[in-house]
This record gives structure tokens, C-alpha cells and sequence, in this order.
């Protein structure tokens, strides 16, 4: 116990812009700043189109400046703004200027394929890149991960399972680590049979055992695809194969991610279902800082289950490891095509058991056709994302009639 | 993710020291050093009497010396060594001579209060101290830690749920760590009610359900007296108050230690209950070594339950706190009269809930005698021990009769 003591988190104001700062992950982080007003500079807020929350971040978090992707509400947040100081702007011009203004620490969390290209023109020499975005790692993995490593930028996984594997993850010697585990609640349907899974309707669904979250990543939590998504991501945050990430059902949800070391060691982190515990975890790494998260009690929890995943009830989980393995561009035809079914789902066009069979059809017709060599840019990605929904929209329209 | 990959582990090669080579904890050292001869060289292996044992451990890792404690089977080792190279000796003097040897890791593992001197004399500059000795830290904490830090020695611990603790332990920041827990499981009368416990036997309290034991630390266990001394060991090794100590009952022993930080997370090691793993974290510390230890797999365990410990019926547990929030030498005094208290209950001299009666008396006897401040030497805390076993002794008898 030679290490120095270091009393104070982060050790220095660190600068910080949030992408996607009026969703639940922008809302945690502008709580835990508002928490801590001294240790953080707030540069840029950007959001979509919520101009009345984002006005109100901005004048609460004292922020520099404050844009909204979609012009069309931009009065508004002037309007809202005018007189406190706060620069603002709107479009994707102004997006790409933001991310430009110098800072420490981007927050990564805008939702969708819409993140892709801000988020990585975001990576920049010497910055910390919080990422809540899905499909930079999912859809351009690669691109993503080549650029962190081109700038020398550094990457903190938001999410609770990779940010819980970061946690116990020893970096300095990765040949020492056998498994990299995730845990899955199992969603809403863990202990339905086949038969009845066929006939689960929206409602059923959305409803998610022990996080609340949006309706894509509710159902894609209910068909495991979430799952496989992260086991994609987990495989371009950490040094290991393939063959080396492993998914166990947990349904308390309360262990959140494993790393099995050559020793016999399994170190795991685990907390509340709450993400303000990664989001300051990122925001303060390596230090930490003090959040107003229930602590878990484990006595009074009194029992944590483990099952291993059913791959015959939940396809997705295994179509998803099979994209993963193919690689290229196989995981983001994976994930338009699941966006566009599960929105196909929701609205009552296809069955809950369509999701993953409308994933695995456009799979393989991108792979006979030839599509799933790896991209070399980001616009490859988006148009390659486009076509793969468009091509889903139409075997869902086909099927239907 | 930009730290540097190391492969190798450890660095270089290690020169090593065994400290009761031939218990338990030293044949679990000497199977890990067979399994990796180029990677440790062993300076020393120091046994107290059993000269087979030594001499065959001595040849099978090619140790530079082996040495008795006890001077009576000296002839049989130089006898089995004859020829060898190795070089031999016994007596109190030869194990300082041997302790005295140029070495990078020490193994701390003689057991009782006869570790105290030697495993103390180990302590020197820029080693490495890996303690399994329970006495060192339990009745000489503050002397033993303050020479550690004194020599700018290293102590890493071997104990499992120590170990485990040390494991998710962020050093470099103590004061983002609001509790360490230490699990327990309970010992063989977890569930039993206290009239009954009052009529258990040696032979019952014998058998622990996790861990292969000695006969002490079975018996301490099955009163959780071993926990308690472990907490107060917790308390030397990590730089936590006696309220951030936490113990949990964990009846599958499958998770050995956790730590709660202020952001929420709850970091834990577990493993199966191997000691290979803790003692190859020790070894191969800031790396990690390949073990044969049977990983855990928690989809094939299922369930991992917990809950918090009964203070009424395991008395124990809420004196051996006492002893610690008491300082001074009380956790000597709790140490040596808890080992007096089992032997007689292993004899049949007592019952097994005056196991915790006659350390809580022995405590108030010294408390009144006013003997409990700190001890300015070892030596001042061996004759203190001593003083607490006649002690306890003749409570006993006087009981007895």
C-alpha cells in the first residue's frame, strides 16, 4: 500500500461537452455536474430539438454554449437564452463547431446512427471519449477504435456492463484475462416458453424487469439483441477474441459485468441499476466522486441467480455473435436491420419471433450479395445503414402482404 | 485503453522465501513455483520440524537452503540433503540467518504466534512481503505495519478474502472508499439455533463447509472469531476506520471480498476456495500467473446468497470489534485467549459457547489490569500473549472445577 494519496476528483476543472444532452444519459451527467459545480467547465450542450430543456441545462450548468442539431426550434432556445451569455446555434455546421471548441471530456450520447459522425469527429489528441453511442462501436467498431488510437484520445465506456468491465479490466496486462463476461437480465421473457414468445405483443415487451429505458432498447433487451450489440461493442473496447466474450443471465441485474484473469481470480463490479454511477465513474476516472446512488445491499437483496442463456429462445443473442464473427460490416446490416424491425414490431406489422428472423434474412442477403466487407469510411457506414433498412422495410412489407 | 501491454509476468525472475514451506499454505507455494521453474529462483525454505517434508520440497524446487526451526530432525535433513547442494541448518538463530538471505518475496506463512519474530525480521527494504500469518497483523499490527512502512517494504496479504480485497482496493485514492467487506460463510452453525449451539461438538464444529482447514481456524471459524480477527487485520492492511469494516455472511464462499466506492460501484473478487489463487495473485502481483484452480462458473453455482451476521449468536464476532475500536494490544489479548479457549473446547474442557466467554473475559481482566495500551516492542507483545493464555487457563480450570 506505497501508492500516494490523492484526495481530490477529478485533480484538475475538466472541461466537458455532452452529446445528446437532453436524453437520459445528458440528464445524469448534467445532475452529477450540478453536483459538482467546481470540478467541471461546462463547454458545449448539444441536443436534437428540446430546446426548452436544453435552455434550462445550459443556464443551470453555466454553460458556454448551447446548439440544437434541428434548426426548426432554434428561436426558441434564442429566445430562451438571450441576454445570459450563452452562445447558441443550430444545424449540423454548428454540431461539428461545438464538438470543435476545446475540451477534455466529450460525452458521447447522442442515440442512434444519427451519432455516428459527430461523435467521432469529437475524438481529438488527448480527449477522454465517454461513449453512450451504440453504433460508433457497433456500426464502425473499426473506423471508431483506429481514430481513438490515430489521435491518441482515450475511450470510457458509459454503458453499465462495459463501464463494470472496465472497472475490473487490468489493461496493463491483457494476456492475463481469459473471459470477458456480460450480464443480461433476460428481459421480460426469460422463463416464457418458445410457443408463447411467438405471440408477445408491444406492451408486454417494453416492460423491462429492472431498468427503465426507450422502447428500441426495451425490446431489443426482451429479444436479447441487446445483448449481442454489446458483446460487439465489448469486443472493440477490450483486447480479447471473440471466443473470449461470454453472456450469463443474471436477472437482479444488480452484477454487471466479469473478467475471469488466468489466476482463478473473477473480479466483477457490481451497483444499483442507475446510471449515474458509470457516467461519474467516466467523468472522474481514474478517480472517483461521490454520487447519491442507492447503494446495494446485499443482505437485503439476499440472493443473486446465474443461469447461462437459452440460444434457442433468444436467436438474436446468436445471430449477433455469428455477425460479430463474420465482422466487416456485418454487425451494422445487424443493426439497421433490427432498428427497422423492431419499429415494425412496435407498430404491430411483424411478430416479436419476426425481429430476429428479419435480422438474419438481411444478413444473408447482404452477405450473397457481397456487402459485409469492411467499410473504409463512416459515410460508407451510413449508406450502407440506409440501404440495410430499406432493404428490411421491404422483406417486412413482402411478409406482411 | 493505452496502456502498454506487458506479457511477461513477473518481470523477471523472482527470488523467493518461504516461511513455513511445509503447512498448507508453503505446499500450495511450492506446487505454483513447480509449475513455473523459470520464473521464481528459491533463496530459502524454512520449515519447523518436518525434515521429509522440507528435504523433498527443497530437492523438487531446487531452493538454495533449507532450514528447521526445530534442531531435533536436523540429521534426518542433512541426511536426505547430503550430496545436494543445498545448504542446511536449524535452530532459532539458522531462520534468521535464512530470513537474512538476499530475496525479492517473502512467504509469511508460519502460523501462530511463532511467526511473529521471523516474519517481522523478514521485513526489510524493498521487499515484498506476502502475509499469511495471522498473528502479525492481529497482535502486532501497528509494530509489524510500521516497520513495513518504515523499511518502504511491500505487504501484499494471502488470506482469500484479504487478498480479494486488495484486488479491487484503489489505492491510489482511499478516500472514495466508503466500506470494505469481508465475507464470511457462516461456519457449519450458520442456520442452528442458539440452544443448540450451546451443545455442540468438537467433532461438529470440526467440519467447516468450504474450506479444508486446520483445526483452529475450523473451530474459529464455526464461532466466526476468524472473521473477527480478520476484520482487525483488514483494518491494518487497508487504510479504512474500524466503522468502514463490514462483514457479510456468503455461505457458498464463492465471493471472498468486496469494496463499496462513493460513485456507487461495488467492486468484488471471487473465485473457488483454492488458495492458489490468492497466494498466485501474491506471486505474480501487479501480473497474473496461470493456475490450475477450478474457475467459477456462476451459471453452474446459480445462486450466490447473502446476509448479515447474527451478533447474538455468534458473540465472537461483536467481542473481536470491541477488541479493535478498543486498540492498544486487546486484539493480542482477544488472540491468545480465543487459542487457549479452543484448545481446551477441542479437548473437552469447555463448551463451545464458552469459546467467546472466556475471551471476553480475559479482555475485561486485562482492561481492569490495565494492560491493554500499546506494546512498544514484539517481544513486549509475546510475553503478553503469554500472559493471556495462563491466564485464560486457569479461567478455564477454575470453570471446570
Amino acid at each position: 500500500m506505497t501508492a500516494e494519496q490523492e484526495q481530490d476528483y477529478p485533480a484538475k476543472t475538466v472541461r466537458v461537452t455532452v452529446l445528446g444532452a437532453t436524453g437520459s444519459i445528458g440528464q445524469s451527467v448534467a445532475d452529477l455536474i450540478a453536483r459538482n459545480p467546481d470540478r467541471f467547465e461546462v463547454v458545449a450542450l448539444v441536443a436534437n430539438s428540446s430546446a426548452d430543456a436544453l435552455a434550462e441545462m445550459a443556464l443551470r450548468l453555466n454553460a458556454k454554449s448551447a446548439v440544437l442539431c434541428d434548426p426548426r426550434n432554434f428561436e426558441d432556445l434564442k429566445n430562451r437564452l438571450s441576454g445570459s451569455g450563452i452562445d447558441t446555434a443550430s444545424g449540423d455546421q454548428a454540431v461539428f463547431e461545438a464538438v470543435d471548441r476545446d475540451t477534455d471530456l466529450v460525452i458521447g450520447a447522442i442515440v442512434g446512427a444519427a451519432g455516428l459522425l459527430p461523435t467521432m469527429a469529437a475524438i481529438k489528441p488527448g480527449r477522454r471519449i465517454a461513449l453512450a453511442n451504440k453504433e460508433c462501436l457497433v456500426c464502425a467498431g473499426d473506423l471508431f477504435m483506429g481514430k481513438i488510437a490515430a489521435e491518441d484520445a482515450e475511450i470510457l465506456p458509459v454503458d453499465s456492463e462495459h463501464n463494470a468491465i472496465f472497472q475490473v479490466f487490468e489493461a496493463s496486462h491483457p494476456d492475463s484475462i481469459e473471459k470477458v463476461i456480460l450480464t443480461a437480465s433476460g428481459g421480460p421473457f426469460r422463463t416464457m416458453a418458445f410457443e408463447d414468445m411467438v405471440r408477445v405483443t408491444p406492451q408486454q415487451a417494453l416492460k423491462h424487469p429492472n431498468w427503465d429505458m426507450g422502447a428500441r432498447i426495451s425490446i431489443d433487451s426482451a429479444t436479447m439483441m441487446n445483448k449481442g450489440l454489446e458483446v460487439i461493442e465489448a469486443h472493440h473496447l477490450f483486447p480479447v477474441s471473440a471466443d473470449q466474450l461470454d453472456v450469463l443471465v443474471h436477472p437482479q441485474s444488480a452484477v454487471h459485468g466479469l473478467v475471469q484473469y488466468r489466476d482463478g481470480s473473477l473480479l466483477a463490479q457490481l451497483g444499483s441499476p442507475d446510471m449515474r454511477t458509470p457516467i461519474a465513474h467516466c467523468m472522474a476516472y481514474p478517480r472517483r466522486m461521490q454520487t447519491p446512488v442507492e447503494r446495494l445491499d446485499l443482505a437485503k437483496l439476499g440472493s443473486l441467480t446465474f443461469e447461462a442463456p437459452d440460444m434457442k429462445r433468444f436467436p438474436a443473442l446468436r445471430i449477433a455473435l455469428e455477425a460479430l464473427r463474420s465482422g466487416g460490416t456485418a454487425p451494422a446490416v445487424l443493426n439497421a436491420a433490427d432498428e427497422t424491425a423492431v419499429a415494425a414490431f412496435l407498430k404491430g406489422a411483424i411478430g416479436f419471433m419476426d425481429i430476429p428472423a428479419a435480422v438474419e434474412e438481411a444478413l444473408s442477403a447482404f452477405s450473397a450479395k457481397g456487402k459485409l466487407a469492411p467499410a473504409a469510411t463512416v459515410e460508407d457506414v451510413l449508406a450502407l445503414d440506409q440501404e440495410a433498412r430499406v432493404w428490411t422495410g421491404h422483406w417486412i412489407s413482402s411478409r406482411a402482404a
